[in-house]
């Protein structure tokens, strides 16, 4: 039910998802999602289930109007079946404040993890993919946040984009190690101790040239690189189309370039890579932007499904330990 | 002498911008600017003269050598030429962290202000700016730094971008008062407070869309965006680029769209805006990129001029009071 394009787009993205193996649950209203399986000539199957929710969490619902008083919301129903192992993974499009509150009240934090973080994924030119967390779950971090969100980001890279022995860099201000803010200098310290590949600073630019294959920062750093950069590529590709309208023979080049465009589009469009997932909660939860279509539900709903067949859950789990008391 | 293509480009850029009234003091190695000037099939002259330095900060010298072991860099010489008011402003492409030094210990701050920030400007779709300030001079800041650099950015943007009452928004994470880390939604309470236009939440992609004339963040989050919005937006054109490398027919397209790809990479390429200004220290200071070429030093140039002439550190010492004690 959540999202700009719900339940339409939703429920076209979990047809387009279907597969062997694979089962699909669609929490909502009955009435509305049968509607648009009918619509695109289908109806309920054993692959693909409608279960019934009676709330709707809006886009615009504080996180504490989700967890107080829509209990029993699409969001808070799929999360429920996680929880009790009637489902494996819950993927939404909708609020992603209140599925990070909801998903962390009811699914519960993996035992060690402090924060649970929000992963997101930058396309490289050489056609990569660099890992980037927190992008927004948590806007103010600290050190040891930064050093689990390291340890959650490799596991992710590992499971889910096939990284054998994934990188980790810090995002900063300079590629010298001297460089950052005091959060970026004492993270840069503790993951330097691990036992896993580090290349340090890591700056903005670099999160599109393969540098490393996990970038991490705090939440509000995250989540405006993510702004800036999706805004960016937006007025770039503005910037040409609108250059493309300054008359006739223009308008003929825009038209003969629009199959760049789209391939463009789809390479920057971050929906394309599916949905965001939250690392650190005891359950796989997925997270797609409000935005999405058809495709990007089908890719959240693949993501999470190579989640929890390659076990991403159980491997975060074991690779952070409780961290140790500190001695002052 | 600062800068990658030091000194050609600073002095074909220096060419570039006289103009009546405007006397240009080029500081550095004489034999090295006068070949230069040679070259361009002129010499130095009333308007554009040679003052001798004997050492030259390089790009990778820490501040703490340009200040301790370069006094006769030309840096520091053209900073104490402002100083002593032989000249009216200092322009440098080179070592921004060098330079920002030497302008602090140089120049000293204006009467009242704790931190003196680097302004940065984005262009917006409708082609107009917004100023984004701190751009990485301060890389942990408190509330009343933010403030400070929303009354600096106001001046600034009044008197170099001709905004006759600039309005002030935060680098922040949702659009929502109640959103953002501690340092933003304190910084939020202060601003509002102003007897100032104030738009409040400014989200990264609002930084191309006229939302605010001025956006405030620490110097950390300022210089991540910078940098995301830079590698953005040459990834994008990277990938247009690439895209019309496929197959001869696709090749022409890329030659039909080359004055396209021109128009777009002058209005992204934010050496087009000249340089950053250092907003907050007793003289004009502006910081060029390190990439600059002639153009983009003419346009600092001409930055700096307009700041002199329309008394921009005189106009910030007049707004920016000294901050009453903070009573417990």
């Amino acid at each position: 039910m959540g999202g700009d394009r719900a339940p339409a787009e939703v429920v076209r993205g979990a047809l387009a998802a279907l597969a062997p193996n694979r089962e699909i649950l669609l929490v909502g209203f009955p009435d509305q999602i049968e509607r648009e399986l009918h619509a695109c000539g289908t109806a309920p199957s054993v692959a693909l289930r409608v279960v019934p929710s009676a709330q709707v969490v809006a886009m615009d619902d504080p996180p504490s109007v989700a967890v107080r008083r829509k209990r029993d919301s699409s969001m808070a129903v799929a999360l429920d079946m996680v929880k009790r192992g009637a489902a494996d993974g819950a993927v939404s499009m909708g609020n992603s404040g209140a599925m990070m509150a909801l998903a962390m009240l009811t699914l519960g934090r993996i035992q060690g993890i402090e924060r649970p973080a929000i992963a997101t994924v930058f396309p490289t030119l050489s056609g990569g993919r660099t890992v980037l967390l927190d992008a927004g779950a948590n806007v103010d971090c600290d050190p040891e946040n930064l050093l689990q969100f390291a340890l959650m980001g490799r596991e992710f890279a590992r499971t889910v984009l096939n990284r054998p022995d994934p990188s980790v860099g810090i995002l900063s201000i300079g590629e010298e190690a001297g460089k950052g803010n005091a959060l970026a200098k004492e993270a840069c310290a503790l993951i330097s101790a691990l036992n896993v590949p580090f290349v340090g600073n890591i700056e903005g630019r670099q999160l599109y040239s393969d540098a490393a294959d996990v970038v991490v920062c705090d939440g509000f750093t995250g989540n405006v690189t993510l702004k800036v950069a999706e805004g960016t590529a937006d007025f770039v590709q503005d910037l040409v189309r609108k250059e493309l309208t300054y008359g006739p023979w223009r308008a003929l080049l825009g038209l003969l370039m629009r199959p760049v465009f789209s391939s463009v589009h789809r390479k920057t469009n971050y929906d394309q890579y599916g949905g965001a997932p939250l690392l650190g909660v005891s359950g796989v939860c997925v997270i797609g932007h409000g935005r999405s279509n058809a495709r990007a539900v089908a890719n959240a709903i693949s993501e999470a499904h190579t989640a929890i067949k390659n076990g991403l859950v159980q491997r975060i789990a074991t690779v952070v330990k409780p961290p140790a008391p500190v001695e002052a």
